[in-house]
Parts: C-alpha cells; structure tokens; sequence
C-alpha cells in the first residue's frame, strides 16, 4: 500500500509499505478515508527532532476493514475516528480520563496513518464509531476530531475554561484555533486570540473569538490586561510550544488562573521562581482525545460545530510532500490528506 | 519596643525599633502574643538572598490595642490571627480566594512581626479573631495557622487531596509536616512521607502518615511507584523549593495527577518537555492562608488538630537569634518566640 515515510528533514515521500495485519487479537485494520498532516510533524520536517526513514501520522478517520477474534464493540464496516494514543480505556488512568497515558498506550505515529490502511491497536478503546455512514463534507471536521479538536478541547478544559470566564488563547494554528471553538461551546463570557494573521483571525472570530490581540511577548501580555482590568485572563490556552509562548501564557493568566498547554515544548524551561510569584494553575501534554471523542463525534454529526474548517489544504495522499511544504512555509494552517 | 534585624547574612539582633502607629484608617496595631522565625527567613540568614538591616518576622498572633477609623470588624481586645498577606479580602483576586494576591496586598515581613507590637493593615480583611481569649497552650497552634498551617493547607487543597486519594509529601520541615495533617483532615487515604529523620518521622505519623520513604530524587519516585502499583501518587505536595524536591514531586505523580507546591522557588526551572510528557496539574506560591483561616482556627479552637506541635524550641523574643541558629543547623524545626 502507500504510505507517507520522512526519508531524513524536510525529504517527505510516498513510498510502497507493507499491508497491515493483525498482531494482537484486540487490534483492528482500518481503510482512511483520510489523514492529515499535524503541526508536530513539523518538528522532524525541520530538523528540531531526528529523523531517519520514519513512517508518519497519526490521525486518522476511515472504515474498520478487519479486527482481531478479542474485538467486541467495533464492528466491520464502521466508520471509525481514533485518538493518536491506542488506549485500552479500561485501565486506572484511562478511567481517570488520562487515555493518553493509558499503561498499555500505543502512540500511533509509530504507526504510521498517513497511509491507505493501518492497524489500530486496542481497537475497542480507541475508536469510536460514528452513527453511520457520514456525509463526506463531515469527513474533515470527524478528521479534526482525532488530534487538533480533541487537542484544542483538552487545552480549554485545563484552561477550566466556562461561564463567566476570560479565556486568551496563545498560538493561532489549527490547535489554537480550535481551543476557541472549544472555550466558545464551554461556555466562556470573552475570548481574546492573539494572532496577527488576517485569515486566522477571521476563522478565530467565526469561532468565537471577541478580541484579538496582534502583539506578542510582554506587549501582548499587557493588551491582555488592559482587557481584563489588570488582572490577566481566568484562562489561557498556550498551544504552540515555545518559551516565549509558555511565558505569554503564564503572564497572561491571573493569579489563581489556569493555562492548558499543549503545544509541543521544544527547550521550554519554567522558571520556578516567577511560577511561584504567579500563583497559576498550569496543566497540559498530550491530550486524552479519547475522552473526548464520542461528544466531539456527536456535535459534529449534529452539525453543531465546524472545526473542519481549519483544513484550508486538501491535497490526495501522493501529494504529501507539497502539504509539508505549504505547512512548513505557513501557507496552509493544515493539510487534510485524502486516501 | 524591641523588634528582630537582620543586619546581614547570620547576623541577626534584637533592637529598639519605633513604635507602630495607625497610618491608613483600615490598619490595626496588635501586641503580638507570639511570633516564630519561618524557614524562608533563612534564605536571607543562609545569603540565597540579599539582606541588609531588614525588619524580619511575617507569622503573628496578638490582642488589637488600636482600629483605624474605617476597621469595622475587629475590635480592640479581640485575640487575632492573621496572614504573611495583608488582604482586602474584597477584591476580585481575594474573593476568588487568592488574597495572596490581593490587588491591595501588603507583605508582613516588609512590617517585620518578630517585635513587640505590629502594624497590620487592612484589618478587617486580614485577621480571624478568636471566638474568646485562648488557653495559652493553644497559641502555638494558633501561631502555626498564620503561615505554616495554612501553607500546608493550601499545599494540600492545590494537590487536590482528598479521599480516595494516595498523596506524597517532598519535606519533613514544619510545611510539609503541617501538609500531611491537612491532607488527613481532607480525608486523604494514604499518605507517603519522605523523611530520613527519626523525630520528624515520628511527627508525620503522629500527623497522619501512612507511609515513610527514606530515600531522594529518583530513589524516592521508584518508591513511590513501587507503593502505588507503578502509577505514582494522586497528589503530592512539594514544600522544599529546590530543584531536586520539584522534580521529585513531579515524577511521583500519576499522569492527571496533581502536584501543589509551597516551597519557595530558588533557581528552579522546569524543563517544559518533561512536564508536558508528565501529565500532572501544577498548582503553587504563596499560599492564600486568609481563605483558610476561619476553619483553621476552629479546628484548633475545638481541639481537632493541635498544629503547635511542630514547634520544638520556644525561645523569648529577645534571644532570635539563637532561634535562627537552631534553625538553620537543623536542631530546630520551627522556633517559637514569646513576646
């Protein structure tokens, strides 16, 4: 079949794989009807992480072709979405909502799903099957689901984002983006989004944006309190994965306030000083998609929500190679790969 | 009267300092009954932090001898407790209860309460009187709910102890002994005590702990792990302030767990990559001991918990400075000083 491999940074291909199999009895293969291509995969594709002859992705919607004989609720013929972590969702932390850390995690970029077909390991915990067959122009916004929706949902809800609540959003990709989507449907008084590029601001605000903040760093710190009578924002997304956006967070966020991160920290270190004097509450990491996903799968399905349309790329899988590229060179915000 | 100077790095003496005078309508003055020497006064005794001719002294318990016109709610005779914080307790901040960081927020040890008598502003904000004139064997309790009580507490609350809950505690000093009492009264049902020293071992558990750890650093986390069937605690509290105490508490929780951290921070930083692959909630700084103190004083005042036992020398004012030496040669705990 074909697959996307990451020869070494920035050389992206379209080999020939091998078909997947079942290995495990709680394993299921599925055929994609799509895949994408996520901001972290950028990463590798500039250097910033080592790659060797990597197979890539790992998002993914599609229908369940094959499972294996210990595979009760998914059924051949689903249409599936999955998280980017096989969980067994039935473990301490699983039950705990932490499916990313699930004792028996299988992080699915080892994997690889920008592909035609994959095995998804745990089948029963990590897919959730939609109602029927969707409608293809739901395919991108079920697509969204399996990474940066249920991403941008995680953040907002450490964040506690909610009624009443002055959420500001740090980082403007697809992740960003949908943690205003998710602020806005948690119920949250005022969202403010830093981004200084036109486009995104226009989907922040269809989103549910109220304000929006061009400057960055220390300058965007105190737009942010001039919002919010100088006390900083009840709740703030950082989803980008920098120092200088880990410290925007924080100092955007009021004493006894809360940051979700999730954006992927490369050589991001807290000072524990300026932590301490701050008073936030900060959670983040991987997100438990999983949690998320059969109330994500449902909104969509109802066409309560849109998150599809941060796809502004849509490209067949053979043209991988141009979606890296239009996302490393910031001319798409995120590309939708169609098998 | 006479009030304790820190003249320089192990140089402290008892002078003859200027009487306290009423000098906002919202200020009390208090003869203090007892006051102590907090372990972060000995950053400064030690040289982690610049010293030169400084009042010391935040903890205080006392009889208000004098109320500003504008001070509605204590009286002159009251017996009082307050916070390390002069708190309007009004504010947005404080009403969300961080009156640590109470836009109004005065900091007692700019006061200095190692002294005779004290300033303390905003009043009505800021103290708890006691329901009558207390026992004397209740003030050292009494005392320990000014800051070293209800910085555990809040260590605790932060760390989201509760029942059901195994929760871990990085230092034996008076917080983090004081931590471990809260976290019993929250209805924690196991807690871990890293300690190596017999007396302060003797205490956790006399506080509640179920467990003792003697080893450190990543010795201690295996412990741990090996306690809570290799998933970490649920909560830990974290009341040293070094590097090795946070990542120690870091590693010690599970994945959503939650970390609550009192210590105070000298040259910490946080590696962002390791606390995004954690997972937990981070949550600390000075502690909001305000929000606390009615229930604490309470309890103390029914005699549920007897905090005062944390202290293991009581000293007259006039010989601080041999209560610092004990202190930082560690013979002392926490040292009381009678006024």
């Amino acid at each position: 079949m074909r697959g996307v491999v990451m020869y070494a940074p920035g050389d992206v291909r379209v080999d020939d794989r091998p078909e997947p199999a079942i290995l495990e009895p709680t394993d299921a293969i599925i055929r994609l009807s799509a895949t994408c291509i996520c901001g972290s995969d950028l990463w590798p594709y500039r250097g910033a992480e080592p790659v060797d002859h990597q197979v890539m992705g790992h998002e993914y919607v599609g229908v369940v072709e094959e499972v294996g004989p210990q595979v009760r609720n998914i059924k051949v013929g689903d249409f599936v979405v999955g998280s980017f972590w096989a969980s067994d969702n039935t473990c301490e932390i699983c039950r705990a909502g932490y499916q990313a850390y699930c004792v028996h995690r299988v992080l699915m970029g080892t994997i690889g799903t920008q592909s035609e077909r994959a095995r998804v390991p745990l089948a029963d915990g990590t897919l959730v099957a939609t109602p029927g067959m969707p409608d293809p122009d739901l395919i991108p916004s079920l697509m969204a689901a399996s990474d940066v929706l249920g991403t941008g949902w995680f953040a907002a809800v450490a964040a506690q984002a909610g009624p009443g609540k002055t959420v500001a959003v740090v980082g403007d990709g697809a992740v960003g983006l949908l943690g205003i989507l998710a602020a806005k449907q948690l119920g949250a008084e005022r969202i403010i989004a830093f981004s200084r590029h036109a486009d995104r601001q226009a989907l922040a605000k269809e989103f549910g944006a109220t304000d929006i903040v061009e400057e960055r760093g220390d300058h965007g710190v105190a737009r942010v309190k001039d919002l919010t009578g100088g006390l900083g924002a009840h709740s703030v997304i950082e989803a980008v994965g920098t120092q200088e956006a880990m410290m925007q967070a924080i100092r955007s966020t009021r004493p006894g306030g809360h940051v979700g991160f999730v954006g992927v920290s490369h050589d991001v270190a807290i000072p524990g000083d300026e932590l301490f004097m701050a008073g936030v509450h900060i959670h983040g990491g991987p997100a438990p998609v999983r949690q998320y996903l059969p109330e994500l799968v449902q909104l969509i399905w109802d066409r309560k929500i849109d998150p599809g349309k941060v796809f502004d790329l849509v490209l067949p899988l053979d043209r991988a190679a141009e979606g890296y590229r239009a996302m490393d060179q910031r001319t798409a915000t995120k590309v939708l790969l169609t098998v």
